[in-house]
């Protein structure tokens, strides 16, 4: 599994996400509720809502692309409120991801990758994969999905995989 | 990341996974409540309880390291009622994962893998571990902690990550 193969799969599972979305809003619409209640839906009272478990999940994805690929990542603010907005922010991390190539992710797993949140210290760039991003990427996906699932929605496990590159 | 990487962070989430379990066994007898009631707990009516994410996290890792691995995966029945046969569930499949080395894994690229789930399709043992074995692992894991989280657990992201290879 290249580092590449992360990224893109980083970016299909949010473009699941953004189908998750879709079936929430379908959903909100047949129960005759405003979807944006569910922005800032949690499951626990000191738990991110729904909102800032989108923007955590887009900014996974973005930081490890910008560090394993040498790239300085995009500034995105946290001022979404509404579905259609956060909609959008999946879409400008998945812009980002896509400037991201293979070539630029070349020996990505030796660079010295140094988040803020390390103080000083840092992480090789496979141990960041590994340790960090792919962890932390799964864990804010789960954590809407189940947002949403916990308020109705109704997601099934194969909405949460997307297609598979199955043969026959 | 190699394919030994994987099985090892599934490994190592694992662990986490049964401090979690202590840190919710800490948490009832605080709170003087039994800790075995959270076994059934689950955030929809029809989404898996505590105990079948952690049953569903075990195999995850179990068929990915019997898969890609080339070893018969061993059989453990969801028979699992209490905190205490959870942690040994766990244990269990950590013995296991112990049991697949590096050798054994060399090659799981281009394994094919046919679980019974793809109706006799099959995936490539790198598409296996990229588009099944890690959302799926991640997945149960997340909502593991998540249905803790939303009865009360004090659990932090890094009680989730666990310890990291960070380095001066």
């Amino acid at each position: 599994m290249t580092h590449e193969d992360a990224i893109r799969l980083f970016g299909k599972t949010l473009r699941n996400l953004e189908q998750w979305m879709n079936k929430a809003e379908a959903h909100a619409k047949a129960k005759s509720f405003e979807v944006d209640v569910l922005v800032h839906a949690r499951l626990a009272p000191d738990a991110f809502d729904f909102a800032r478990q989108v923007q955590s999940g887009c900014d996974q994805a973005k930081y490890a692309a910008a560090y394993l690929g040498g790239k300085q990542a995009p500034a995105h603010a946290d001022t979404e409120q509404t579905f259609a907005e956060l909609k959008q922010r999946v879409e400008k991390c998945l812009a980002f991801l896509e400037t991201v190539q293979a070539k630029d992710l070349a020996g990505a797993e030796d660079r010295k990758v140094a988040p803020p949140w390390l103080g000083g210290k840092w992480l090789r760039g496979d141990d960041y994969l590994i340790h960090v991003a792919i962890p932390n990427f799964f864990f804010h996906a789960t954590m809407a999905y189940a947002i949403l699932r916990h308020n109705g929605v109704e997601l099934g496990k194969m909405d949460y995989i997307g297609s598979l590159p199955a043969q026959d």
